[in-house]
């Protein structure tokens, strides 16, 4: 016998009802029942966005979708702002040089956020930010899940509102756990997955577009058809999509989707709050180190101790405790590894999570007070609201 | 009460063993679990395309792999041959021109399959197929699911054998239904999808890469990212995807797998001969007339006859019967009708399309003599191989 509790920041545990949903008879995608299907899932879509923006949907991972508003919005030889502090906002570079788009990269150190301020200033003074023609988009991240931090969208988005430029935020891992306000923050287009705050399996991507996105959309040279958002607009208007959706997760999505209008999403965002505030305050009670300067709601990332083996204790918890936390990714291999409180989290699975840290550090013969950790967690635990 | 039957040409129906593997608990994707499982899902469908050449998975629509061929094998300016006659094959033409590439489309008239003779006296003739540079690649398809017509890839694939060019061929609806042996007929890359005859929901699409074809990816100079080649292949080592795959559908993937080794590919082939043959049988057997010339194992399209409203037809057997089955795409609208038997199909979703077309027609006044169709069909299928 052997229970398995997945703590990875996507894919996310998927509720009961989720898990039903994916089990039932596929159907076809140009019917009318599933095109009131779809109607409603995008319109569940756009109320977790928060925007009233025209809302896509692709069937490809999180970075399918990078990828659409890379080649969108863009022509060959443009010039875009990348906000780069970890493996995701890399990312956006990668997707500019892959399609000859030069970026202009605002280097953010890993583990701490963007300092709104300090490139306010860069703005004014720096020669290649202020040279004909400028930049045409702004490219940042919400949740920054390789290193734990969510950058301040807010303050970018006032920064960037009234340039001819338009933000386009990653907002995979951050999407319900922290705050996010496209239309009022000056967000042009949001880019989200299935298989983090929605709760269900990876598969499914999403876009918003915001009027101002649009305008460059018709400009934009750069060659495209998968993730071609015209096709998409177009095939909105019957409630379709151009190429054959990812059915059976859109099925299941509606069921989510109904999960948090349920819940409500102020309250998605205070249970994400709390827990991460638990986890926090928990792994601090540890004696261990939290590595983001500015800790998103999705996850949080630690600083492995001196002395111990980060890949080593990572193994442990899922091989021998049936425990999945996430390691480091890339150049963070090794050195945090990442406790997600993300999407279809309650309470104990915190306690879980730092119960399995506190019996994975002391195999490892770190010294570690067992439940000294879960105490702390439980303190603020008990405090959430109902 | 009311119980839906799905005989559309994907998403097909899906086996209790997928369903079941869709609703259990997710798993991470780079975990050792997950690792060993996708190996096994790679190397079945290995075998399921019959081919010794590399495999990769992309999280998309069969589209997005289709899309992948033409970015990771030409460059901007290339010539490609496109066999165009019906939807699939107008795709590759629309992909061609989306990036840049010069399409020379050989042009089959709706209903009728590839003349490779033709098409073998045309290029020793045409100037614009001789012309310097000639054409990088062809573009095929296997079973063109909106016309029913299965092309010969074999003929096609000896004619094209000796060139410079790579043999690229659609068979997302053909897999697992039209013989298809890409290592001997001279296929370069075979794209596939999840939906059809590999019996689980949209969402994953597969292509296949010779080593003639990877030498023509280390010169493509078309801009990629999420579809790039290289990245897929390299990934491939550690067992992994460049980005979060659509986990749930991998996990499924790997029951409908063991299904078909367990039935063997050759019984799985003659299986939807013979269910093919039913089909076309009785729509004879009721006076129809079939639309396709050479016509496909996975789908059989039907004039509509005279007098009947093609989409009335098709939507009453989807509303009143709870059958639904595909009407025309495109330039086909209400022209023809198509029923599917591909994937997890056996001899009694053969009676039930053919009744409930007899009924429909009876409905529609059109005159038809109830179960003559059925026991035209139940004729063939009598003698179904256990």
């Amino acid at each position: 016998m052997r229970k398995e509790y997945l703590l990875t920041p996507g894919p996310t545990p998927l509720p009961p009802e989720v898990q039903a949903a994916l089990a039932r008879p596929i159907i076809h995608h140009r019917t009318p029942a599933y095109r009131a299907l779809f109607e409603e899932v995008l319109a569940g879509i756009q109320y977790v966005l928060q925007t009233k923006a025209t809302t896509m949907m692709f069937t490809s991972s999180g970075t399918g979708a990078m990828e659409a508003a890379v080649v969108n919005l863009l022509s060959p030889g443009d010039r875009a702002l990348v906000i780069s502090g970890g493996k995701f906002g890399e990312r956006w570079t990668e997707l500019c040089e892959a399609y000859g788009v030069e970026p202009l990269i605002v280097e953010v150190p890993y583990g701490q956020a963007l300092d709104v301020d300090h490139l306010r200033r860069r703005m004014k003074k720096d020669i290649k930010l202020k040279r004909k023609g400028g930049f045409k988009a702004v490219f940042a991240t919400l949740s920054e899940t390789s290193t734990g931090v969510v950058h301040d969208i807010q303050a970018l988005g006032a920064l960037i509102k009234d340039l001819p430029a338009v933000l386009v935020v990653d907002a995979i891992s951050g999407l319900g756990a922290d705050e996010l306000k496209p239309d009022q923050w000056g967000v042009d287009v949001v880019i989200a997955g299935s298989q983090k705050g929605l709760m269900i399996p990876p598969g499914l991507a999403f876009a918003s577009v915001s009027p101002k996105a649009w305008a460059l959309v018709e400009r934009a040279a750069l060659p495209r058809y998968y993730f071609d958002f015209r096709r998409y607009r177009k095939a909105l208007e019957d409630q379709d999509t151009p190429f054959t959706p990812a059915v059976s997760l859109v099925v299941a999505l509606d069921e989510a989707l109904q999960l948090l209008r349920k819940e409500g999403l102020d309250k998605v965002l205070s249970r994400h709050r709390m827990l991460a505030m638990a986890t926090r305050t928990a792994i601090k009670g540890l004696g261990l180190e939290l590595f983001a300067h500015r800790p998103s709601n999705a996850l949080t990332a630690v600083k492995v101790p001196l002395g111990v083996d980060g890949k080593r204790l990572v193994g442990y918890l899922r091989d021998q405790l049936g425990v999945t936390i996430a390691g480091g990714q890339g150049e963070m291999a090794g050195k945090v590894f990442r406790i997600a409180h993300l999407g279809y989290m309650a309470q104990f699975d915190i306690i879980i999570a730092i119960a399995a840290i506190e019996m994975g550090l002391l195999e490892l013969k770190y010294k570690v007070k067992l439940g000294n950790g879960v105490r702390v967690a439980e303190e603020i635990l008990a405090r959430l609201p109902a």
